[in-house]
């Protein structure tokens, strides 16, 4: 296919720190770019070409954006699919609306790994104490409870370590389009973020190991303390999570490696991925610009990375290291612009280059 | 001295690619950019927070411009040094504008340079054609006339490689505020792009080999194919001139390297600089960012880089070539989003990456 001209306009649903790096990608690309948000002086604002203004579901907001763009992505993966499906009659967009439908049904979502073939933790759809109760027995009296839609940064969750536990947890998780999953033993949690052009070509980055504190992830480490083959596995679920839904765009899998270093897939992100942010600082072509080429029908950038580094979520007060972090050398730092600080809000983050152990695969 | 908050605002003077440029780097460290551009939908506006379209030396934009900014700095180094002086009066403004009164002129920067002991090639201002008579008769009956201001990317000179061509070359540059400079035999150009801070520290990025072709930058590749004592020798070079003026900012030095591995400067850009671009790929902390942080009293960035590389500038229908390279691995893109390609007009550049050889001294 063509690639999109310089000079098209591509936007972007949703206007927080992921918009912001997208729209920075597509600026050094030479696109411009307009970002549909309902919150005024949005993060993504600063560097974009323009907002709209409206809530992600105000049919006018969306039509005007349709038509003054030549492909239209989104940040996060709650975007309504019927808005998706909306601007889909007038627009290209990607990732494809299909993908939005599984990621934002954890039911859902395992439910299409396993059918591909994809392992992921045992899981049971949960509307009643009654079926609570059943599952949990049939996990041991263990697992974790979580909201089937809506959840992230660790809302929408709650652990259960004993049976007594489950009533408070199924309560306080509102009673109904829950989710249980059975604990499991990994022992380091990764992600892949891999990419699939319009071309069908596909993408991977290095397998990044996550640390998550309070279900929110702290820190990216690259190379990821795994075997040669457990990357190889990791890499190609997800190819095989991209050719299952025709995907255009870049894809976050979450994956748990296990004492065997055999993989469950914990979850999808269709979108670029916060456990990707490290790209920006040690490849030529960041998860940012590499959406960007696959939404806009650019080859894919090569993968590879120059440097091995961590990569370091500064989130609430956190902020404020940042300008002792600049004073370090080799770390590489972005701040989101935010006006506000609130605790639990992801406000920057930092990456911090050392010398490449080992070339890429 | 304390750095200013994010959230600040920094005013550029000039919208084009540096100020584009400079826009994104000052994004990343959380602060918002004001452009004072008088062309509208400027390259810079497309990722800065605002543009104040007003001439360079329109008063009220002037006026506008620091009463919004925390700082104000510039892209150019043609920025009238009463424009400058009168942003002064209210407002912070890097780099010093007695570096813009020095660089603007020919005659007198080379007389401060040779002052402060960085050697030059020999010179001599002309204002009349018997004085290039006599000059020429000096320097061996050749030599390079230049006008001493607003010249830029080989526009406002002309070689003068015998005696019978200096009328010509005279009158074509106007007759007066002309500088006739010797020719210099180097084996190759360099340039140093360096920076000082508020707090008086200084860095260098490692210098780079230059190539110009019709007076336009094509390529920048670092290292330069030069012995370590002459990289050093610039970079001290670059040092003394930043000290001289009190500089904040980043600079660009340009220098001739001669066969014994002696330098001469040719010329200094108070400002980021084309040969400094290959930062952006290379470093953790790119020119634009360094520049940023020294306006912005944040401590300067490691300067180290951690790929070997080439930097390209696409001018004019080159830009046509970028779909083709954003395919090849380690290659680093920059389109600067102007919507009209005109032959010499720089339109983006590429870097490519290689292996780092040898640790940055």
């Amino acid at each position: 296919m063509t690639p999109l001209p310089p000079g098209s306009t591509i936007g972007i649903v949703g206007g927080g720190q992921l918009g912001r790096m997208l729209a920075m990608a597509a600026a050094r690309l030479g696109y411009r770019t307009i970002i549909l948000e309902p919150q005024p002086d949005c993060p993504a604002l600063q560097v974009a070409t323009r907002q709209i203004e409206a809530a992600y579901d105000d049919e006018a907001g969306l039509d005007e954006l349709a038509a003054a763009c030549a492909v239209v992505t989104y940040e996060f993966e709650n975007v309504p699919v019927v808005v998706a499906a909306r601007l889909g009659r007038s627009v290209a967009v990607f990732p494809p609306p299909k993908a939005l439908e599984i990621a934002q049904d954890r039911v859902v979502e395992k439910t299409f790994l396993n059918s591909i073939g994809v392992e992921t933790a045992r899981f049971m759809a949960i509307d009643t104490l009654a079926g609570l109760g059943d599952a949990l027995a049939s996990f041991g009296g263990v697992g974790l409870l979580k909201t089937r839609r809506l959840g992230y940064d660790g809302k929408g969750q709650a652990p259960i370590r004993a049976p007594e536990a489950a009533e408070t947890a199924f309560h306080g998780l509102g009673g109904r389009d829950l989710i249980l999953e059975a604990l499991v033993p990994f022992e380091r949690e990764i992600s892949v973020v891999a990419a699939r052009g319009r071309d069908g070509r596909l993408a991977a980055f290095d397998p990044a190991e996550n640390v998550h504190r309070d279900g929110i992830l702290r820190s990216s480490s690259v190379p990821a303390r795994i075997a040669a083959e457990t990357a190889a596995a990791a890499r190609a679920a997800a190819f095989q999570i991209l050719e299952a839904l025709d995907y255009v765009g870049v894809i976050g899998v979450e994956l748990f490696v296990l004492a065997d270093g055999s993989l469950l897939a914990n979850e999808i992100a269709p979108r670029v991925h916060n456990s990707g942010h490290w790209t920006e600082a040690a490849c030529a072509v960041s998860q940012f610009e590499q959406h960007i080429r696959a939404v806009a029908g650019l080859p894919l950038g090569d993968p590879a990375h120059h440097a091995d580094c961590v990569m370091e979520n500064l989130i609430g007060a956190d902020i404020g290291r940042l300008a002792a972090l600049a004073a370090e050398a080799g770390v590489f730092i972005h701040h989101y612009g935010k006006t506000e600080t609130r605790p639990g809000r992801k406000m920057g983050h930092f990456t911090r280059l050392r010398p490449l152990q080992a070339p890429s695969p």
